[in-house]
């Protein structure tokens, strides 16, 4: 296979470094000291006859973290943060993630419960596991890294090539070469990367096969860690003699099933290896890699973009000659993962030769500099094995006492980050917070989603064969097309509302300042509020809230609206406290009041130093990357203020509310109160009926009352819709500033996705 | 009633020229010379058993059109046009609408068939009724003008007043104010506008009570006319004497049923009379109007606006008092009718002095200065009769020689008005062309219709309990929220596209300019499209028809489309030609060709008159109020002459296709041609698994085709999809250049009301 040549001439370069990247993370849930816990995998996570992201390994204790494929190593971390920020904020409070491959405080054997999945045969073959290994051994964690060719580039280099006949045989034949160099050359990713030097010696039952302080590489990848009885041998020559001799080891019962043979490489394509033949290799599972407990999520994305290079390096070089070769290279492993890491290692020349090959390869390919610049890095620990992740690792674990000990430390650090931005997921943060908020939830539940725009927050949402598109967090097929069009035309709002027979403030539009003018005598003396039919934000608003009384000032007001749009409504002015109410469906969620930005004195503070205070609220920020705004002190609030006879320098008495904004917007520091258990609930039902007459499913309905704790009464007096919502705001709900959070974003997944409760 | 001072001291003047307007038309079918039809009420019109705005009155021929009540007379008389556009497009190509009040050219009796209703009783009724009174009594027709006091004014002036203990009582005596005082004065409108001044003999059937060459005022409103025996008496002293006696009349056998008493003014608020006490009188109807022959829809706009003030005159005045002056009202009326219209009224100064008192009325009102003069125009008629409008109508029928043959041209020139712009609706221009076919087909059919928002095309529509929503012509309760979202996303659409298996071109898409040319390798040798990722019109694009070449080319093209916006594609190019599919619901209803502009060659004319006489086609004009644009002679269509080795001014040979555009756009003089047919119907169904795709019911889908007479194939030789439009033109496939019309307007309504089938 002349795949050099294929490549260099024919500008297939850029096409033979793209792939699809996913990873399988291994790990234990541990207590805050480190010791692996008995409890059962938390329900939260709902079923793992399902789950696609968040799994269980051997264990009822230890976790499975599974990213979906993509097309970009960084989309992969971003994933795997994801679900870690998931896993680690729906932990039980003194729960942990341990953050390195070897158990530390493993509980008496009978107390390990073997994971209880819902297929009885799953759980059989771990009993088998745990018969024939011990279920220590199987305790161990590890990443599993998945990786496919581009397939445009396997068929470009099939189509130039003429030594195959057919796709398939080529595509294998590729994946073949990978395999074996990787096996032939896999010893020198453990050298850079292993990172299992020691284990507690309860993990050999009090019989340790090394000295007292001995270390080594890689436990996990050494003949003491995970490994096959050496009977078993799997033929590497062609994926024929692979496919052959790994279904002779199942039938000659050394091996329970295919999936028990524990190789560092796994090919994939169905669920038995025979498929492999029939369909073709889809893509390569690498099981090398231990947990780097420095990376919060036990691997670095340098370190993936390096195992990706390697790979594409174990495809560049020449081939190598079959099984004999890869004896060679499961020896070398062996062998390398007991040195002790302290040490330069006895193969250090044949490492420096492949990874000089590689660097060769990287200029060939016009790679970037910072992976030319990577490669370097890894290629001079070959002289200083102190710069490997195990020196550093050693050292750590001196400082702190145990690897148990350090791990525990870190596992406490990781859990801690993951709550610092709670309201967010942070790999995710260019999304709307409430797109992150369902995402979550999809990802704590298990629906596969699919992101199709993050920049439109374009979700698609899958369970079994029901798909589902969501759009900023909460529009979907469940609404109609005509529902938010109504909702976005006041006018038409008003007029279906007061057709279906709630209470709306009349309106009069106008579209010239002269005719408005000339309809003064209408409203003189009422309590009116003159604004633009469309716009937003308050722009143009004019309010008189006793009543209009001469013309002068009508005219004003009216000229002022004209400004922002070409029709104008005057409206009745409706008295009382606005409320939010989120509806979906038959039932109003939540109901929430905004109260303008303001602080309470102290006694103490000037106004400068309260806000200051306020503002130090984990949920106040820029008001789109949290959930509140921090409070200004601009002219507005100055203004503000000294309409109250205050200053910014001026300490009001305790208790005293200082206003800082007259209006009521979260966006200008105003505070979200959740009022949903205090409104009398005829109000909840109304703001159904104004959802249900707009055809609406989720609707946030504003309504004017007048009080809260009286049954809603049919006439303005009583209160009053002053507009209807589509695509409401959740997160004000979800985090409000005083008051009870209400998820909203599970009661969209359970509106689109009956068949799952949760 | 203190009502002048209760308006004048409360500023209510406002208030009370405010009201609610509604107009019932009878009139004639007829042929071409003039005779009334035998055939029956056109089935196109759907079931008179509730239809809102086509009935029938007595007699098949006779059509009954309603407009609904408005709270301005200006869109009282567009509803009124657009009936009438409605009816006169959809009656046989040999019917007219007769414009005269007294019928001509009446067929022997037996041959009058009442109309034929749902309801029995109905029918029954009109059979008593041609006992009665004869059939072709019955067979006159004329004007009903329903008028409702603006209710708000009503309630003020209620709360104002001291003599009246309830609002019912209030306003019922307001309503047997305006009753009794139009009745006495009635006359003046009479006067003013009565034209019925002759009739056929046939009429009288050869008896004609009249001399030889007699011309009256109003035939229709003398005891010749459709009016009731003397004997029948209705007591209006007040409401009560009213009900009571009107019903005693029905009781002795004088009347039929209370419809049968034939007031010039109508009390409405019930079924029955007796309801006018139990809820109160809502509005009054006025029955005295003959049709204006010289109105197009049988009454101007200037006469129902006088008719207005006329009313508010008769609530104006002092009270009269009942009964007696009700009398002297009838006997003036007959008196009047009676007299030659050739000659000043007997009554002159008591017309005089009550248009001076509303003249007096309307300066206290601040009317407008357009309401004064037309009632001071009016006021000049009583010094010579040659200026009302008969005056006006004798002159006509001596120049036409017979009232018959005046009323046949006329009707013939209002039919071929009514045609000039087929494929609008003349009075409801302002909204788009496909709102305005959908209202046509929704008033034909008799769909109750509501114009919510006509800037924003917002329709409400009711039949029976059933309401629908409809903006834009098809943004419906029937399409998901989510598939216009899925739609306006060109990336999300093709994803979903391509999930759900169907041809799509494959497509990268970048943020950066560096980014998308560092993957020139990627596209070198390939035929591809760069596109700006939203923007829509064609702006940004470049398309390598054959291959791109070389990076410099790449990248220019790259760097236009990002002039567009933040993200580009690039994207297959397909080879093929693009077809518009329209879908709805299962079914592809129409398939369109859009060919660039183009005029073809005969050997005789240049270029330019080419164009000019292409651009002649009624279908064509600006383009939003026409389906189809004129092809303009620009810069652009000047260089593609060029291209062809031509000028404006070049005379192209017999069928030579001379191109004027390069872009198949509509909106740039481009051609629509129906392929509905002609399309193979694999690509039809594939349209429809495109919209299913979507979630989409009415959707517009691009496909690129190959060869249209060939069944589709699954690779992007045969067929690729483009893109799919949300709210599609409709226009386009209504009213194409050439080839078959679809009306969709008309699934669209099959779709929301399929419990109507027309």
């Amino acid at each position: 296979m002349k795949l050099q040549q294929i490549i260099r001439e024919n500008h297939l370069a850029l096409l033979f470094q793209q792939g699809c990247f996913g990873l399988e993370k291994e790990s234990q849930r541990i207590g805050i000291k480190g010791n692996i816990v008995t409890t059962p995998h938390p329900a939260i996570f709902g079923n793992r006859s399902y789950h696609p992201y968040i799994q269980t390994d051997f264990a009822e204790s230890q976790l499975e973290l599974i990213t979906p494929p993509n097309a970009k190593l960084e989309d992969t971390f971003r994933w795997l943060s994801a679900i870690h920020e998931v896993v680690l904020r729906s932990l039980p409070e003194d729960e942990y993630i341990f953050p390195l491959s070897m158990p530390a405080g493993l509980p008496p054997e009978e107390l390990i419960q073997e994971a209880q999945l819902d297929n009885p045969e799953d759980v059989k073959y771990r009993e088998h596991l745990s018969a024939n290994y011990g279920k220590y051994k199987q305790m161990v964690s590890g990443i599993h890294y998945n990786f496919q060719l581009s397939v445009e580039f396997v068929e470009k280099a099939f189509a130039l090539q003429t030594e195959y006949q057919d796709l398939k045989t080529f595509q294998n034949a590729l994946y073949m070469k990978l395999t074996n160099n990787f096996l032939r050359y896999q010893w020198i990713l453990l050298y850079l990367l292993a990172a299992t030097p020691t284990v507690e010696s309860q993990y050999f039952y009090g019989k340790s096969p090394l000295a007292e302080g001995q270390l080594v590489r890689s436990l996990r990848s050494s003949p003491y860690g995970y490994v096959n009885s050496p009977d078993v041998v799997v033929n590497h020559d062609s994926l024929e003699s692979y496919v052959e001799s790994l279904e002779a080891q199942v039938e000659k019962g050394l091996l329970i099933a295919e999936k028990e043979f524990y190789s560092n490489v796994r090919l994939r394509g169905g669920k038995k290896a025979r498929d492999l033949l029939e369909s073709g290799v889809k893509y390569a599972e690498f099981r090398l890699f231990d947990l780097n407990p420095f990376a919060p999520y036990g691997i670095t994305l340098e370190d993936a973009k390096f195992i990706h290079y390697f790979l594409l390096g174990m495809l560049w070089l020449e081939e190598t000659s079959g099984q004999k070769e890869v004896e060679i290279g499961k020896q070398t492993l062996y062998h390398v993962a007991l040195e002790d890491p302290r040490t330069e290692t006895a193969f250090r020349a044949e490492g420096e030769t492949i990874l000089t090959q590689i660097l060769v390869m990287l200029n060939e390919l016009n790679a970037s500099e910072e992976m030319k610049a990577l490669v370097r890095e890894k290629l001079s620990q070959f002289a200083d094995p102190r710069k490997t992740l195990n020196g550093r690792l050693i050292k750590a674990i001196e400082q702190f006492g145990s690897y148990k000990s350090l791990g525990a430390k870190l596992a406490q650090d990781y859990k801690a980050q993951a709550f610092e931005r709670f309201y967010a997921l942070s790999a995710f943060d260019n999304m709307e917070l409430s797109t992150q908020a369902l995402f979550f939830d999809l990802i704590q539940q298990g629906i596969n989603v699919q992101l199709l725009d993050e920049n439109d927050q374009f979700l698609a949402l899958q369970f079994g064969n029901h798909l589902e598109y969501v759009k900023n967090g909460n529009m979907t097929s469940h609404d109609q097309y005509i529902s938010p069009l109504i909702m976005e035309n006041k006018v038409v709002t008003k007029k279906v509302l007061a057709k279906a027979g709630f209470n709306v403030p009349k309106s009069v539009e106008f579209t010239t300042i002269e005719q408005a003018v000339a309809h003064y005598p209408l409203f003189e003396g009422k309590a009116v509020v003159i604004k633009p039919k469309s716009t937003n934000y308050g722009l143009g608003i004019t309010i008189f809230q006793q009543a209009v009384k001469n013309r002068e000032d009508f005219a004003k007001a009216i000229e002022i609206a004209f400004r922002e749009d070409k029709e104008v409504m005057v409206e009745d002015y409706l008295i009382g406290t606005e409320y939010r109410f989120f509806v979906l469906g038959d039932e109003t969620l939540a109901v929430l009041l905004r109260v303008p930005a303001n602080v309470i004195g102290d006694g103490i503070h000037s106004v400068k130093e309260l806000v200051e205070m306020k503002n130090t609220d984990p949920l106040r920020g820029d008001g789109s990357r949290t959930p509140l705004k921090k409070i200004a002190l601009g002219e507005i609030e100055q203004l503000q203020l000294k309409e109250q006879g205050l200053t910014v320098d001026s300490i009001p008495e305790k208790d005293q509310v200082v206003q800082l904004r007259a209006n009521s917007n979260i966006s200008t520091g105003g505070d979200s109160i959740d009022m949903t258990d205090q409104m009398h609930e005829s109000y909840k039902q109304l703001a159904v009926g104004i959802a249900h007459a707009m055809g609406a499913k989720v609707c946030g309905v504003d309504l004017i009352i007048q009080d809260l704790t009286q049954p809603a009464q049919p006439n303005l007096d009583s209160w009053g819709v002053i507009e209807a919502n589509f695509n409401p705001m959740m997160m004000m709900h979800i985090f409000p500033y005083q008051g009870k959070s209400r998820r909203l974003t599970k009661a969209i997944i359970n509106m689109l996705f009956p068949e799952i409760r949760s």
